[in-house]
């Protein structure tokens, strides 16, 4: 089963990748952007039978290494792979 | 209206950072963890009022700046923020 892991920055923390993304995209003709954040996407590919297990291991990997609580948030996302015939 | 990007590099294109991840994951215990792969997540604050144009935008975003279609693939999702009271 593969987890999608998104770490985003907290929202009042400095974002200098975002800015410079804003002003690029502005700058090629995209005003409608008002303001962009650059963060992390990570794939795990993993090889737990249980859904329940496996949500409860991702959380526990972003605590211990994937996101910095102090400056960022995180979202999961879990997708079943169906298995080809 | 919120969009978000995800950049992944595609299957057959050599991962470091994913590789590293995956290492890292396993000598903390994460055993189950069988691959990795880091790419970035994007979030575009946008001012258009019309969610398919939008959508338009964004693809033509990814096109010219935010995805590199040689080693890289992505996936948009389209989020709605209900204002608040």
């Amino acid at each position: 089963m593969i987890s999608k892991v998104l770490v985003r920055l907290k929202e009042d923390v400095l974002d200098p990748a975002g800015r410079a993304l804003t002003e690029q995209l502005n700058h090629l003709g995209f005003n409608e952007v008002k303001s962009a954040m650059v963060g992390k996407y990570i794939e795990l590919n993993m090889d737990t039978g249980d859904r329940e297990k496996q949500k409860e291991r991702v959380q526990e990997m972003c605590h211990r290494l994937l996101a910095n609580s102090l400056i960022e948030d995180y979202e999961i996302i879990h997708e079943v792979i169906e298995k080809k015939p």
